[in-house]
């Protein structure tokens, strides 16, 4: 669970670098065999961008490719109580 | 070709459920076995969004499932005349 935990990315609306470098670090100097890049809702866009700068900028020679990229859907209370739908995203990155 | 074509949504920024009801449509009326749903950018997020809508609030009942999710990068020139790289995503949806 810890583990899972720290190889996991959450994405957020801090500079896009910060992911970016966070994803590197994860594999280059943590050494983990698989990182989780996770977002919601309109961060989703972003998601994918962190991924492929990440993999094809950063990655490349680390032999680091995408194992599993999933969608689904959260229901949360909005401030006015009503029910609402928001898509997740998980994209799975995994060293050769 | 015109086959693939047909059978291919592309997300941009017209009213979001012009784009759900397109994807429910080629399966439900036109008889599809298979729907892309392609975007590029920030309207990656607005993808995801139309296939979980698409999925689960209207086609849970025709066995529509999602078959596969691909990203990448596309280069392209801007304005400035400068090489900018743009993720897109491919979501791929199955009738089983």
């Amino acid at each position: 669970m810890a583990d899972n935990d720290e190889n996991t990315i959450f994405i957020g609306g801090k500079p896009f670098m910060n992911y970016v470098t966070g994803v590197v670090m994860q594999f280059t100097t943590k050494g983990a065999k698989e990182v989780t890049i996770k977002a919601r809702g309109k961060f989703i866009s972003r998601a994918v961008d962190v991924a492929e700068v990440a993999t094809r900028r950063f990655l490349k020679e680390h032999g680091i490719e995408i194992k599993d990229i999933k969608i689904n859907s959260e229901e949360f209370k909005n401030k006015e109580g009503k029910n609402v739908n928001v898509s997740t995203m998980d994209i799975v990155l995994v060293k050769k």
